[in-house]
């Protein structure tokens, strides 16, 4: 079952330079600490290096600059990290979905699923949608009318997409993604709510993964738009008409309003929040849990978390917060008096 | 398949007053930047009067006071925002679902399914459950057994809805709403966790409207309460005994502890929060990422936003918050000191 | 159908002493403002007592400090909370699952499924998965390959488990929890991203709980581990790699990063987060809303919300908090010069 490689077949592969036995097989990738002889672990921040004394590891990949740090079989790279994936998902590859529609799946009228595409057990795809090759959608997913969906994606169990979106290649969506329920709106007439019909799609670009339980909504006129190589992990809530650039990364639990623009580059923390019609330009990092309320056009971290303490501390001091403008002014009139008093002295 | 209308029966059906041609034919809504000849666009706000020169819309929708900003046939309506709402769900009628029960369904003892409703593929209706005029059961919804649903209601792919729960007439809720899951609720005991169980139902009013992933807790003992016209956006969190009045609209990611009671026509920004055992009084605003920790009996709008910054700008003055009580001490002591050295001069 | 039990019956499997008449029968809870004579109630906090006065119920648990405080025919527990948890339990049992596999469900090839074991309709087991006895998977649950799931275990309808997870017994999971989905680990190369294989498992010990919509990340190398008792509300999202001590309780909405640790026996308020790589110690209590960013060794409570005002005087005042550094420096000069002008008088 397991597979194992030559650091010498690892390094034709995905490049580096070998030190040491370049003829050591390695059949699985592990931390400094876990790894085993048979493994082969990395060093991605010269910080650690001290781990690399304990390790058992068989061969280590790491940067230039720790090169000598071990006298233990390595790959030198220039990217550590991005190596360590590569040779992780080679040494971890998927398992092959078996091409074919299984029996208790649906598939309704004019759907096109190509034949090397593999649709599991209770999925049910929509009319007139389309199925690209190599994709496998998983057990319990609904791909609504009209829908297309490119090659090699990859969709776990019930992932729901509504009628009428389009993806690109190379989609991985995990189990509870919605994408394309109708965006929030609704205008209040004479005491009620009307429902504002949500008549655009979601549309997203190549190379895109999507986190458990995350929901992309539909635009309500246009479209919401998410570009390539989009990364978005779990139970994030993306509105309507939002646009989020290529190679953005987004962590867990993060809310963006409708109709907000996200730029290129940019990496935005756990559980932050962005208002919307908002702009966000490229390369803008937010922390975790900060609210963005006004559009950011410059490149560069922006931060707004209150600061945590013992409950105790924190009431002692948070009750100032109600008064901050008097205290200001408490300043102010201070800096006054004591003016008047020099003047005196 | 595309249907069309003249601005004449547009205004028939919904009434507001036509300036120009009451004969142009609409067959679409569009913003006014990207409308064409053959479709119609709206002005809510005067402020935005300036894109009425360029629009390429066949007609427009717009308020008494800007009817005269453009030449265009137009609608003169009180409330352009609803009436745009109701033009695009004329133009834009969902898709007729089928009546009856797909093969793939499963259809418990028991149940009442009345012979206009629509049952999808692989949907669950369980034992004991009513499901009403013109409702239409998504793709793989698990209907729990004696759950009652009234008419016109529009499941999704993949809700649930738990045993025993109740819900009106005109439901739409999207994929991945779970109604009627456990509340939260366990005693410390010898230093485990005893589950309370959760034996209150939730109860859902007419006209309601949830978004994908939102989850509503049954109650404890009594029943969760959602009352008529209750708009609800993606994951919210509702637990255990909430009650929100009528007419009340949530945006995103909010979080609302148990037993709290919401009043009618409030407004809830995104990923806010309200501790539990709270009231919250009618025709009250929370912004997007507000705590709310105290009941609020007063109509009006409520914040508690910690502004961003960039970070290096957050950091050098987020360190003073550990230190507020102090500072308020200082400037306290200055006061006192400058008021003795006052007397003395 | 509905099961009634006298106090002496209630007392005989529970434990705690008896007042009044041991011949009354009880066929539900209620609190004691709903209670009816055929119903107990409860007293968990001496500070409600005055509510007795005016109950209907037939019978109350309370303790000890609270046994005079009424005539009604009682139970006095050392821990009245507990108590009603588990009378509530004995007088409302969940519905038995038939054992055995619905039809519709599919089975995948070498999988175990205890023949005491309920497979639901539409649930999926996969290839060589293991479900143990009277465990329940209900509809739409899809359980990955090679997954163990132990005894008396209670899937709602709609979970799903990644494959190669372990489950410990009892284990109750509502809708749309989804175990074992891929950590975000991508490294960024060259301009795109590269996505970092998730080869560790979910391990989830005995008695857990885990509410509606919460997601628990595979481990990226090692694997995320749940331990025993510890219980999730809905909507939490744990992180690759998170370890959770037992014994601790997580409100709705939490969002844990990757590779942080939490203790036994804490308690984590709603919307809470707690950054990446981070050791919280046992007993360690976080109020809700507040964002965790540094370890916690320390047991105690731990709070960093900002409190939130009227929407007019939270203005007034959060515009101070960027300008608390120049606020804090004109206090300091006004103390400086202040001491300057004493010395001078």
């Amino acid at each position: 079952m397991s597979v194992s490689y030559r650091l010498s077949e690892i390094a034709a592969k995905f490049g580096g330079r070998i030190l040491g036995n370049a003829e050591v097989r390695i059949s699985q990738i592990a931390t400094l600490e876990a790894a085993q002889p048979d493994q082969i672990s990395f060093l991605t921040n010269s910080k650690y290096r001290a781990q690399l004394a304990g390790t058992r590891a068989g061969a280590v990949i790491l940067a230039k600059a720790d090169a000598d740090a071990t006298g233990l079989p390595r790959i030198v790279s220039e990217n550590p990290y991005a190596y360590f994936a590569r040779v992780s998902a080679l040494l971890n590859p998927l398992p092959e979905a078996r091409p074919g529609v299984h029996p208790s799946a649906v598939i309704g009228a004019g759907a096109k699923v190509d034949a090397t595409a593999s649709i599991a057990a209770t999925a049910v795809i929509g009319e007139g949608a389309t199925i690209g090759a190599h994709s496998v959608i998983g057990e319990g997913c609904c791909i609504g009318a009209n829908v297309v969906i490119g090659c090699r994606a990859r969709l776990y169990p019930r992932v729901v997409v509504y009628h009428g979106c389009v993806i690109g290649d190379n989609l991985i969506a995990h189990s509870g993604v919605v994408i394309g329920a109708d965006g929030f709106g609704i205008a209040m007439d004479q005491g009620s709510w009307v429902k504002i019909p949500q008549i655009g799609r979601v549309v997203i670009g190549n190379d895109v993964e999507i986190g458990a339980n995350t929901t992309i909504d539909r635009g309500a006129l246009a479209d919401t738009v998410i570009e390539d190589d989009v990364k978005l992990d779990n139970q994030i809530q993306v509105a309507h008409n939002v646009h989020i650039g290529a190679h953005t990364a987004i962590a867990g639990c993060v809310g963006i309003a409708g109709s907000t623009t996200i730029g290129s580059y940019c990496r935005i923390g756990g559980s932050a929040g962005i208002l919307g019609h908002l702009q966000i330009g490229d390369n803008v990092e937010i922390a975790a849990f900060t609210l963005v309320g006004k559009s950011i056009r410059e490149a560069g971290s922006y931060t707004g978390i209150f600061p945590f303490a013992k409950t105790e501390d924190w009431r002692r001091n948070a009750v100032h917060l109600r008064h901050l403008d008097a205290l200001a002014k408490r300043i102010k009139t201070l800096e006054q008096e004591l003016e008047s008093l020099k003047r005196i002295a």
